[in-house]
């Protein structure tokens, strides 16, 4: 799997198409993509056109989604899948991940698409409604995309270390990937180090920490690492902006990563880090930045926005 | 459950069987015990004696104790509740919980009781040997003893939030009880949260924080609570020690608490906190000392002591 990946959080649906063409032109290959984004279609519109252009083949691509919340029950998972993959035009994706280890109530397709977070939006007071499904169950079916198919690799997001263990306890399987949320404020050593002992391979997301978390209230101005200190001298010895240096630190330290922006000089700049190296000693100043600060957290978001307290770090 | 047990871990097998009986003099009606303190022997000589001597029933007794991690495959899980409760003299417990979400390779009660945390102690390089079993088989098998009366309620110890879910998923009896680590340096608000919002119970352990860990070099000097400013001011407005306001805390807080000595005077101390009460300001006060400091993590002290990186709350 490229280091880098293209990240599809939050890329407007009428920009989408448009940017994941000048991603491929930009050098990107591999495309972190969810049902959950609301974009897929158009990622698929995208990929599909640049494939047209002759700028890329599928066999030189690599499609990440994610499996939503509302389809953990195992007789939905399939449809989950077949839907992403109609979507992305694709007939099989690389990587399909667990989006969350929350199962909630199934919302049909035809109904509300992708059903999000709440069960029913337009009630006076909506909130979310967990359905009781054992991760144990959804891992089957993910296995069962895997036997027809339909995937190449499987793995899951947002797990803790002991949800790795009871999930490595039962799968038929292994997980090949953990996705979590890492940057300097949150470096979660100890998690990527049980998922390399356990052969996963671990992709950051919000490699660039608070950056994506502006525009949401989910973090405060003072938050933004572009200006920590060791980020900075980092910079300024290397040449490089301070967003490259987080990239680069991200890759260094063995995590894949997947920044989002939709401007193509951004693209560019992005993919440009692998013409230096941090030192060791710059790698342990920026990892020293560390607060244990999670951007993404159920246990303080689902209660703001879906009227529910669901944690799942804590 | 009355709201303060007596808890066994680390009170040495000599002093057991008279300190059981000690406390029930000094009026503990709740023993908090398990496999792995390697004293249900001599727990259950002091129970039975402080029976036989007419100080209390068994009808007034609760008696708690734990599954440990060798014992998770489902065909094992009934042989380690007749052990204890054998060592107990005992025909039932009143709770018996898992007592870590680790599942480790068995050891047969004739070879090694009670088996700890290595696989074999005396090889060159002692390490544990995780077992690949599902932690929704060892709750099946412990429903299994409910439905056989064998105990009257069943939960967990050191699960954490994604745990409780995945249990709830799966649970045919629900968890009555969530034994966690707690004190004002680890106040796991959300947690305690989320497990009420289950309907379940939860019990604090090492509910003065260090004090329990000192011996075991687990905690540093300066890692007291006695003597932590918002605790002595409330020790001093309300003419208690300050050991005591941190029960106090525990207990008006919504946790049962289980501290654990081998003094009598100290036994009495303990149980005499309920002729005061903490203010709301008192309260918060020393709830806003919380650090997220755990003591007992097997994240640390399975590197530390047992050759194994085998976190488990990352």
């Amino acid at each position: 799997m490229p280091r880098i990946g293209f990240g599809l959080w939050k890329i407007p649906q009428d920009d989408t198409a448009s940017c994941v063409v000048e991603a491929v032109r930009a050098g990107y290959r591999h495309f972190d993509s969810a049902a959950d984004y609301a974009n897929e279609m158009q990622t698929g519109e995208g990929l599909t056109q640049a494939m047209a252009d002759g700028l890329v083949s599928r066999e030189d691509l690599w499609l990440t989604s994610k499996l939503w919340n509302t389809f953990h029950a195992p007789q939905h998972v399939e449809e989950a899948c077949r839907k992403s993959l109609e979507d992305l035009q694709l007939d099989y994706l690389d990587l399909y991940l667990i989006h969350f280890p929350i199962a909630l109530e199934y919302v049909p397709i035809d109904e509300r698409y992708p059903p999000e977070w709440l069960h029913d939006p337009d009630a006076p007071n909506p909130v979310m409604k967990p359905a009781e499904v054992p991760l144990q169950e959804t891992w089957a079916a993910m296995e069962a995309l895997v036997d027809k198919g339909l995937v190449k690799q499987i793995g899951v997001c947002n797990y803790n270390s002991a949800l790795l263990h009871d999930l490595m306890s039962y799968a038929r399987i292994k997980p090949a990937m953990l996705q979590i949320e890492s940057h300097p404020y949150l470096t979660q050593e100890r998690l990527i180090r049980l998922a390399k002992q356990y052969g996963m391979d671990v992709t950051a997301f919000s490699p660039l920490g608070a950056q994506s978390y502006f525009e949401l209230d989910m973090a405060a101005e003072g938050e933004s690492l572009l200006g920590a200190a060791p980020v900075m001298v980092a910079a300024d010895a290397h040449g490089k902006t301070p967003a490259q240096v987080l990239l680069r630190w991200g890759i260094q330290r063995g995590t894949a990563i997947i920044p989002k922006t939709t401007k193509p000089e951004r693209m560019r700049e992005n993919l440009d880090v692998f013409d230096f190296e941090l030192s060791q000693v710059e790698m342990a100043a920026i990892g020293a930045l560390n607060l244990n600060r999670r951007f993404n957290d159920p246990g303080t978001f689902t209660e703001a926005a879906f009227n529910t307290f669901h944690p799942i770090y804590d």
